[in-house]
């Protein structure tokens, strides 16, 4: 099975999510600097997701490099990735409408932590039909990224109950972490 | 004439509607976990037309693996298909919203089952122009899943009379028949 | 310049205009059948910008099979014909919601009108850089049915004033004239 | 790293960018044409940004002609563009909404303005792994019409405090340049 039609799926599914976003930023009453001012916080959650979103699709262009076939598992995970993805227009708006408040912002690092999960189980389902030595295996590694990001998403959201503004430093650390393309399929690639 | 273009169709309208359903979930006044609560029918009722359509999705990429040509009725057959698929999101929110109340409930399986029918003429379309030696006409064979999961649909819909709670377990069931991907096409394609 | 690009651009935005209509239709308040009553004619009007949608995407589909190469101006003429086809979910959903009244039906013909109209430039776009040999050329040929849909369109643009259902049944029979796809530019290609 | 996706990813994105327009022309009570009256301003708003997303589209479309690889810098410089173009629909509506109203304008310059920013941006990540002799390189080259629009958005956001409509006519005006396709890079090619 051919692996272009899944790649054009999820490109399609997260260039909606990305920009329907933007579709919860109301047009505000009034026509002056004060009205867009309660904007402020929806604005920066719509910044924080469209950084996660545009990072999702930067590991999975870069992951789907490397994949030289896909089977039905993989079809499924991927499917399953796309839900969490597609709640983050949902606890965006929730978070920024509430101005980062107590229980949008942990809701918000559980979608970011199962999506998180989904990605890990991603690659597992890959994996499975590419050989020990495929350039898939190589470049995935031991995957330390993806596992401390886990890590800190949990971290995050039991800090919440403490100040959920030390879990939005968490989320935005996590996002720097990422920007930066994963160099390890890179590397493994061009060798 | 060539199918890259259908498939290519498909992907996006399938992906539009699988993201869109996700703006019918209005962002809950109140920044706490019992503002959520009244979301969770909606929540439910999402889950399971993101399966249903993540279903449609697959069986359309396997179906279309074996396809080598379409043709003027085809392009049809599959606008029929994406039609009913495109009230999924009407129905998912009016059965969510309404706590899969008894009407809703039935209208939802009204369109799946449409949507199962759809399906079904379409690959008497594609049959039409496939050699009875292609692998398309081996690969959906007597298409027993398909024609069990109308007789269920109907099943399902007339249950409702009685307790939708029935038809909703239906629609599960019928869902996780068809989450293992559809091996008939894709064993036949690897033969 | 290739024409991969501007066929994919164009799937994509029919298909987003095309299931986007389905946001008109607002979940109804109450859970029986009797609260989709009010929903038949946004239903039907949807029904119809469906079918033309199809149409618009199934002939494109046929136009640019036959194209061999797309130039500046054919990226404008394109744009053009997707700005009008963008408006068939306002004047959907105004048609709809006002069951059909005079200057809704006048309106979306006007839509209809233009809609064919740009797609009359669109061709002439292409033809302006293809050989009079080219397969294009030939399948286009005199484009009677084009021209006899605009005179239609203006047609049941006038009947308005007089009874717009006389209208609304010249949008249905002109649809029913392109549900057959455009055999010209088959034939001409299967020649 | 193949270019493919990346332009998939981006036609997706300013797909729905320049659709979902639509959506915030809510349909007016009403079923005559006094209904639309307010709508004008709305209306003519949408026309503009259709302008600029098709110049972007365009642009973009032209520019990665010429591109023969792209790397993780090219990908993030890419989002970026797609960030400032997902806050066009935004600005459009607020614009439209307030009837060209002082602020509403400015605001919508400066999304210009930083939309041709992170244009002139990706033109340079992609200059950076693209040799001295490539045709990017000889296509691109001074690149004066970007640096003109810029200079244009800075005087018509400083010109909104004389008077908002100079703004609005020199959006006008830099539309009008750039609907001209970037003869530039195409002439560079066809050498």
């Amino acid at each position: 099975m051919k692996k272009g039609r899944v790649e054009a799926f999820s490109d399609g599914v997260i260039a909606i999510i990305i920009t329907i976003m933007v579709l919860e930023m109301k047009v505000p009453p009034g026509d002056n600097l004060y009205a867009l001012l309660p904007m402020v916080p929806v604005f920066l959650s719509y910044i924080l997701s469209f950084i996660y979103l545009g990072i999702y699709w930067n590991n999975h262009h870069h992951l789907f490099q490397a994949v030289e076939q896909v089977e039905g598992l993989v079809l499924w995970a991927n499917l399953h990735l796309l839900f969490w993805l597609s709640l983050i227009p949902f606890v965006t708006a929730w978070m920024g409408e509430n101005h980062f408040s107590l229980w949008p912002v942990a809701v918000y690092g559980v979608v970011l932590l199962m999506a998180g999960f989904a990605y890990f189980l991603l690659t597992r389902a890959l994996l499975r039909n590419h050989g020990k030595d495929s350039s898939l295996v190589v470049a995935i590694g031991n995957d330390r990224k993806g596992k401390i990001s886990l890590a800190i998403y949990v971290l995050a959201i039991s800090l919440c109950f403490i100040n959920q503004w030390l879990a939005f430093g968490l989320y935005i650390i996590t996002a720097v972490i990422w920007v930066v393309p994963d160099r390890r399929i890179e590397n493994t690639l061009n060798r």
